[in-house]
């Protein structure tokens, strides 16, 4: 098979050694790019060799990507087949089997479960897969075969929406691969049932990232008012009224986020301790400062303010105003979680933002939690700095 | 009382903003020192002017510190009696009982919880004082009485050790303050219970900042063999024993530290499935490498390898070196906890020496946790930076 592989080539000067240890990736600009590797289809499997011929392993190409080839496997003749894939869905579940009591979680993060730019979120019997890449989308038979086998799923949903299929230059669809769906599916997660949308929702229909700081600050929440801003199907919100909240107002821009985030509570028993806002988040908080609300823990949990490089100041002013604004509606001695995902925004870009953003409330605020994405969401140690998801807890001062 | 405090004056270059802000700290170069000031006995409260002669708060100086003044209350005029100090402690306190379910924990954090240099932690009807600062052993009777009157603790003991007293001009010592002891505490902390000796241990005789970290690994521990070196108590391997560990050897250079682990499994009815071995833990890790033993879960917390700048380059070595001989006791596919209380090591430092080490020992992982202290260790907004602890869990490929 590999005789019939192409072979594609690290510039001289280009660093083979983050490869051998385990960087999964290779930027355009660090491979000879000659008309024959420009002319290769999307996905197409080739060896990556270095500039002395060595061959490093077996990639997928994307000649039209910035990242132009991803590693599958230090073994260049490593055939991708039923059995290799099933190995690596072994592997992922193996993990997601040992820290969770229900098969509920992100079955695959992509490189860090060794299948670039693939994305697979489990929700009981259903799965819903994005094969964010050119390599996966070829495969996709294949890997749904294997994803049933391994877990046993009954249903399979095709999620191919967002950005980075464009990228990919694959099409825009979400579709049902296998199975059936009755109906938004029931998450239990942190003792709250969240509802998911798998066909129709945001990205795979429910964020799982967010579990290990839902669950931190429900420990906040017992007795008291929260306020969720940002809500999409009530993550935080469901969470704390899990946790005793004595009530729990959502605000998101969607409304069939929110009717989501009502069932969920209306599942767990607690609709009378929920309400609901739709509208533009700012507005809203500048609403309800202008009613003199407070709460005793205020979660703000936005899309991606600062997306890229070039967007990160303007990001970090967003972040810094949301932080303004939040902080005002807190209680003396109460809770603000405050959330990013932006890649760009660092961990302390990240952080002294939302400082700025807490005084300029006039406000003072120890740091009491740090979180990242859960465990289902792994990061590989070269990747670690890019890690997206950061989630900060403060405790205001009296 | 403000008319006979001294008046000690930043430079005019000096930020005073970052003490308006909540930055609890003035370095030497950045105060007035003249004859007046360098003559105070440490631990003076002062109040705090800018360069123009405006108050920014009442601070507590000592001129043989790098630190020469932190801030303890914004207004200049507060008084720091039974009362203020009662306030400082019930707020410490209503942010611990939120969280904890048991009055086990540390109840007061230093500068985070507005009590600069004094950390104090609570054992159930017990609690251990570290005055680490010389206003803090110059109020130290009023600050056992509050502590008293606002938990309750019957016990008190001050534990005078440690490097901070010495930079303060403070003698080591520990003594029985209030109440009696009679052998070491039983605290129950993850389901696990450690004996904590009050008088005699390290530091306040438990460390209570792994929790979170403890609680994590303790998910990865159903039926596995595991290893903790630089075990202490038993911090790691009775919190795995606790979540279904089939097995946990604990590594010490401390045959005390170990006899009170041993203590702790024999109450939890653990005692069948632990082992200790007491030794120098490279020479115990080389050792158990001969002897072909392999672990499904090793963890390793040893003391800060970089407790300074100077040290940095010598301590990311020894992280490094403990990360490959530890990767190398793990079974394919099974997890490694790596930990750092090191303030110069910063995360992304010491993931790379990790990360280098499990390289060297030909080993892969993914990072599937990323942790810090827990929220008994709260941090200001403005030192996070410098936060000491961090805890990152690989898993190994199979």
């Amino acid at each position: 098979m590999t005789d019939t592989r192409p072979t594609v080539r690290l510039r001289p000067k280009a660093e083979a050694r983050a490869i051998r240890h385990g960087f999964p990736w290779v930027y355009a600009d660090e491979l000879v790019t000659d008309r024959r590797t420009r002319a290769l289809a999307p996905g197409t499997l080739a060896v990556l060799e270095d500039a002395e011929r060595r061959p490093l392993g077996l990639v997928t190409v994307n000649p039209n990507s910035r990242i132009i080839a991803r590693v599958l496997d230090r073994d260049a003749e490593a055939c991708i087949d039923a059995e290799w894939l099933a190995a690596r869905l072994a592997t992922a579940l193996a993990l997601r089997d040992r820290l969770y009591d229900a098969p509920f979680y992100r079955l695959v993060h992509a490189e860090a479960d060794g299948l670039p730019g693939v994305v697979i979120d489990r929700f009981g019997d259903a799965a819903v897969i994005q094969p964010n890449a050119a390599w996966a989308e070829a495969h996709l038979d294949a890997l749904v075969a294997a994803l049933a086998d391994v877990t046993g799923v009954g249903t399979v949903v095709k999620n191919g929406t967002g950005r980075a299929r464009g990228l990919e230059g694959l099409a825009e669809e979400t579709v049902l691969l296998r199975g059936g769906l009755d109906g938004p599916v029931p998450v239990p997660m942190n003792g709250a049932t969240y509802m998911a949308d798998l066909m129709g929702g945001q990205k795979t229909g429910l964020f799982y990232d967010q579990r290990p700081n839902h669950a931190f600050v429900q420990r906040l929440a017992q007795g008291a008012r929260v306020l969720d801003v940002f809500s999409h199907v009530g993550g935080f919100a469901l969470a704390a009224l899990a946790g005793g909240a004595r009530h729990a107002l959502a605000v998101d821009s969607s409304a069939p986020a929110l009717a989501l985030a009502e069932a969920g509570a209306a599942a767990m028993g607690a609709a009378d301790r929920f309400a609901s806002r739709q509208g533009d988040a700012f507005d809203t908080l500048a609403a309800l400062a202008d009613e003199a609300e407070n709460f005793d823990l205020v979660i703000c949990d936005p899309p991606a303010f600062a997306p890229s490089k070039q967007a990160l100041d303007t990001g970090l002013r967003a972040y810094e105003r949301v932080a303004r604004l939040a902080a005002g509606l807190v209680a003396p001695g109460g809770y603000l979680c405050l959330c990013s995902c932006s890649h760009a925004a660092d961990l302390a870009r990240f952080r002294a933002a939302c400082a700025r953003g807490i005084g300029k409330a006039g406000r003072r605020g120890q740091i009491i939690h740090t979180g990242f994405a859960g465990p289902d969401h792994p990061v590989l140690p070269h990747l670690a700095e890019s890690s997206y998801l950061k989630a900060l807890v403060f405790r205001l001062a009296p």
